[in-house]
């Protein structure tokens, strides 16, 4: 008997983990060994809660519009599953697989829906319980091991690029500017920031970029900030919402609200920017802006990567194709190109081997602590080349809305 | 003899400002009345201190590339010109005005730069002069008057609808979410904040929009936002950097930089969003997150409205066409159209009756101090339509770049 397959997607959105959604729905539709496709409505718990939609109902058109919708159009969860099988979780998450005879189970995450995938491939195994899961990778911090970059992240360094080039442009037009302090994302690895670099080759790259994988030197950056105010009289610096000091701990220690930490424990750390550039004015004596580019970074699908969204559907493509004989693994992209030439092919690696690692950005591109390396824009160039075909109605884009 | 025209920047930059740059600089290099076409380095700045670029020089290319550059490609300046014709300023210009032949001068600029058109065009007609001088608007604000819009304000709300629907996608994604306060530009008028009622189009807009233009009743407020979180569990609120308390001040009395107050004397504003966001946070104990959508309002070039390109760089092409028999005035904007169609004309208006005047957002159009009605979408509707036909190489827009 042929089972069914329920897709679900978790944590943090990107603007194309609805493309990965795409192309896992789109091919299990097509597919020869799948029944039924279910969606999962906030991820896990809609396993738990017995909260499933029948994604053959859905209008074509919208599955279409997936390809070009930011957010997660099943909804997504932050929940940390437990790993004491006598959990109630497990289950009700039973009896939903049961009802809906369910084999095939995809979580597309980041590093901690990895976890969960992993945890529940154990769960099935150890049981005997005849259920394949695999996980589809997102995250636009780019921090996941064992693969060569994460759906999510050329579209977000695209937008990062842009964004930069474009401040850099309007904040250059005084005689006597301010130091901009551009704050990105990317909570313990500077992927995100080192986007910024990308600018450069529009002609309007950021003055001093500042990753979290080299301590700060508060002393330092001063001096490089005021010597090259001095001279150009405007600086752009970019700084991570991660970076840290010389023992380890967070600059922006007084992080805002302390007790909204997720239940993976994550700080909020929003607030890096302002507390740098209040410095800058305090002991320069020098005008200041903070911007924070904060979530338009992850959902500002008008401006994604077309190479960011044909990937992140084909990772979920090669989810279903792999499915039917494997379980506990995560859908990989593997840089195969030849003599620096770029080349993507889909694999799978052990999921467990994913979940919980940081891919920390390599200390050797980071040039002088303030700077990037070639091989850096070497690596990303790739990653946000082509654009992406909106449809525009009423001057606005269309976007996606599955009926839940 | 045929006299030379000179062209000036002036005021804050937004998307479209060297569209009109480039309508200006084109008309005028194919006028039969120009001699030759200078850019003003900075705006006035430049005649003062005799920094004429000649624009016949550049790249075509270039000039082309300037209908899709955000920023002031000529630079830009803030700069109060004296009324005391003694004041050394005025010798200055006219020394340059001799030096290169000037019988003609344009000034694209807002408010401000309306009222130094104004006070140059007086200072000419006073001292037998014959210089003719033209204004061109330009503001992401929309606040002049005598005009059915700004040029710059199309792209700007185009840009926030957009950003606004992609936020409230991102933050809709858990079941339980934050209230998300976002920020909006708009020192006194509320039509930056108004246009993200137009992401409800999209079927993903704000719950709650406040404007300026009415008083923040912050407990009326309080109501609003608690009880359409314990319905919906996310809040998405739209707030203007300008709102003011029942008794006119500013609801964010503590501005960072009060020292850096402008030459004009306006105060640096943002942080309202962070004020709101913690007293929602502080008084209703519901997560929150604050937004502040800051220079990528008016520097977002690469989602720029079509329309609004095309009517700054008409209006550059109007003032060319206008300026050997006009004085005194600044290019306009009339919607003729009939029945509720839209269409422009361009025509003059005297440019002290523009001057230091604000046209406010319509009180009648703000519904229950907290959303905006129809009759707003469809004043606005017609300024964002069509997209910017963007130029990319590596991934990334092209930008223009002037020999200075």
């Amino acid at each position: 008997m042929k089972k069914s397959c329920v897709v679900c997607q978790s944590g943090g959105p990107t603007a194309v983990i609805n493309s990965s959604l795409a192309g896992v729905v789109i091919s299990a539709l097509n597919s020869k060994f799948i029944d039924k496709v279910y969606g999962s409505l906030n991820g896990i718990s809609g396993l738990i809660n017995d909260k499933l939609i029948d994604m053959s109902l859905q209008d074509k058109m919208q599955i279409q519009l997936l390809l070009s919708t930011p957010g997660a159009a099943l909804g997504s969860v932050r929940y940390n599953l437990s790993n004491d099988y006598t959990n109630l979780d497990y289950k009700n998450i039973l009896s939903t697989i049961n009802k809906y005879n369910i084999g095939y189970v995809i979580l597309i995450g980041g590093n901690d829906s990895m976890d969960t995938t992993a945890k529940l491939a154990k769960f099935f195994k150890d049981n005997n319980i005849n259920v394949n899961i695999l996980g589809v990778p997102k995250t636009v911090d780019n921090d996941l091991i064992n693969i060569d970059h994460t759906p999510g992240y050329g579209s977000a360094i695209k937008y990062i690029a842009t964004t930069i080039a474009e401040i850099k442009i309007d904040t250059s037009v005084y005689e006597k500017g301010r130091v901009t302090v551009v704050e990105i994302m990317g909570r313990g690895a500077g992927w995100l920031t080192a986007g910024a670099k990308l600018a450069e080759l529009t002609g309007y790259g950021p003055d001093l970029i500042y990753l979290p994988e080299v301590p700060f030197n508060l002393e330092n950056a001063l001096m490089q900030i005021k010597e090259l105010y001095e001279k150009n009289k405007k600086v752009l610096v970019v700084v991570s919402e991660g970076i840290k000091n010389e023992d380890g701990s967070y600059f922006f220690e007084k992080y805002r609200y302390k007790e909204d930490n997720d239940v993976f424990g994550h700080m909020q750390l929003e607030g890096t920017a302002v507390v740098l550039a209040d410095i800058v004015h305090s002991k320069l004596n020098i005008p200041v802006r903070n911007i924070i580019l904060n979530l338009p970074q992850r959902c500002s699908s008008h401006l994604a990567s077309k190479t960011d969204i044909n990937e992140a559907f084909d990772c979920g493509v090669a989810a279903i194709n792999l499915i039917e004989n494997n379980t506990g693994k995560m859908v990989t992209m593997e840089n195969v190109g030849k003599n620096g030439k770029y080349e993507i092919e889909y694999k799978l690696v052990d999921v467990a081997s994913v979940a919980n690692f940081v891919k920390q950005f390599p200390k050797e591109w980071i040039i002088n602590g303030n700077d990037i390396s070639n091989e850096f824009i070497k690596y990303s160039l790739p990653l946000i080349q082509g654009e992406i075909e909106m449809t525009y109605e009423n001057g606005l884009p269309v976007f996606a809305k599955l009926n839940k």
